[in-house]
């Protein structure tokens, strides 16, 4: 069958074999694959993975040993777990210490005629809900993680640095308790849908994620004055410091940085964004600022597919290109940097 | 000018002297004034208040030292504090032992052609919203109270229990953060609004507000068994402890009894209704269940002024009738069970 693998380098291949049916899981036919940054980033060697790429996807179960299951139209968790070990049994299976983590860790992901995932990861779609709606399940559910871990009150001043794909994603489900939302951003065309939801937009200068060489210890943490200014230097003043809540999507040390010099004292910074290398941050910002960083990783799917079925999230303004999946090679060079690029196996 | 005093009995009066302009404080015109159950209850004796009815309201600020204010059209919060003391430095002005509460505890309310409120409690209200959605912003606080308090997961299962008017606002804030919200009521003809949001309905059985004479100590925590059965007859028995945070808005004690028996071990059950006298209730079940009850009441008004302006919480449905206030005495006999009911104070 024809797959987009990464073994080094990304390619199209014709000749992938077949997944086989395995117990517990199901056999997938997707309709449509989204490409994430965490690809892209896969792409650059993120988690060292090696393997056909994908794992936000609309799909119909095509084989499974439960017939229950076959011909319904699904979305899924990517992280398949052991369902056994301590972290499973007290209600973690997306800590599974044993996970697999579809076309991340271990496992094939979805760019391909047909894969593999276990049931227990499954959801089926709302009967009314359009494939180009529910395959934006998997991200929307890592927006709402933020609102799972975290108590986000009505009256928090939030703020969400990147206007990317996960950044309008998050933004839209921070509004929805009743906080001010302000995105960073740099990409001003973006903006509409933020402005008739009522989120505030603020310009920013930080790189495309993808666009930084070599770390740079001067660049997270700037000392105030003229050099952190110059990191900001379309953020007012009275900006500085002035959120409760900082949302980092920008996949980028120098977004992080922005968001460092928005949060206030023990204020929240929460950490959205997965990329290859590491972050020269200067932690000292934490202990003398008191400021919680969260980690934050994939969220629930219920929640996501309620928030989609009742149009309390737009996710249409958010496709940028749909591509067949044979041009899925060109699909990852104009993807870096763009909105949402859907891919269609069966094109 | 006419008010309507409750100084026992509730009766309009004609010739109710104005407020005097005291400094900090202006004068408002209200051109809106909601009846809530609270103020029912004063009427049998809650609070033990003496005075002009009236918490909910919109108007224009017609005096005022500061001149900015005047002319503004403004919602209010309801409680005047000292701002002085440790509670108000502590960041908690709606507590504040010093505190009058409009219309409820040592100040006129807004039931009146004039009354006066402290500007550090007014919120001008978005040039594009009705006065019939303003109105709602006092109780959609008290409802927002709910997500400023507790940390409502995404994927929590949370019951209403009670489809009077704080019942359907929360309902319809709850949602918001992804939850999956059951209410719990007597009125199907009033679910179509919740059906439209995707929250879900279940009929039960309990006394209107006022309804019931004096306490009746088995009436809370029924034993398990036929008794506890006979108090829910038509909840089916999985829903019996299936919820993660239950929300009583009943005004009744067999609604909390309803609420109690909702409720998951080591869940939360969130107390909403005021009313007068004290409540039968069985706090075994708490220790025993480990679960936690949480006094909710006053909430704040910029998220909810943000929530009615975006149009993600619907008020429409929820005016039961609209009237002047020289029928108050008339509205306020109507009014209980009822949904809103609105008192024009200049028609």
């Amino acid at each position: 069958m024809h797959a987009l693998l990464y073994d080094g380098q990304l390619r199209l291949v014709s000749d992938y074999p077949e997944p086989d049916l395995r117990p517990g899981e199901a056999l997938i036919r997707p309709h449509l694959v989204g490409i994430c940054n965490t690809d892209i980033e896969i792409t650059r060697g993120y988690m060292g993975f090696r393997g056909v790429l994908g794992h936000e996807f609309v799909g119909t179960v095509v084989a499974c040993h439960d017939p229950a299951w076959i011909g319904r139209r699904v979305v899924g968790e990517i992280n398949a777990a052991c369902r056994r070990c301590a972290t499973c049994l007290r209600g973690d299976p997306s800590h599974c210490p044993a996970r697999t983590t579809l076309g991340i860790a271990g496992r094939d992901g979805a760019m391909a005629e047909l894969f593999s995932l276990p049931v227990d990861c499954l959801h089926e779609v709302p009967a009314g809900l359009p494939d180009t709606a529910a395959v934006f399940t998997e991200p929307l559910a890592a927006a709402l993680e933020i609102l799972e871990q975290s108590h986000l009150r009505p009256t928090d001043q939030v703020a969400v640095v990147g206007d990317g794909k996960l950044g309008l994603l998050c933004a839209q489900v921070l509004r929805l308790p009743g906080c001010a939302v302000t995105v960073v951003g740099r990409h001003p065309e973006r903006w509409e849908l933020l402005h008739a939801q009522g989120i505030a937009t603020l310009p920013a200068h930080y790189p495309e994620p993808g666009q930084w060489g070599a770390s740079q210890p001067g660049a997270v943490r700037p000392a105030p004055g003229a050099e952190r200014r110059a990191a900001l230097p379309e953020v007012p003043a009275p900006l500085d410091r002035a959120f409760d809540v900082v949302v980092d999507c920008t996949g980028h040390p120098s977004g992080l940085a922005v968001a460092c010099q928005l949060v206030r004292p023990r204020g929240r910074l929460i950490l959205k964004s997965t990329f290859a290398g590491t972050m020269p941050l200067n932690l000292s910002m934490a202990v003398v600022d008191e400021v919680q960083l969260i980690g934050s990783r994939c969220g629930p799917f219920v929640p996501a597919l309620r928030l989609l079925d009742r149009g309390l999230v737009v996710t249409e303004p958010l496709i940028a290109a749909r591509l067949p999946l044979r041009e899925g090679v060109h699909a990852f060079r104009i993807a870096a940097g763009q909105l949402k690029v859907l891919l269609d196996p069966h094109a």
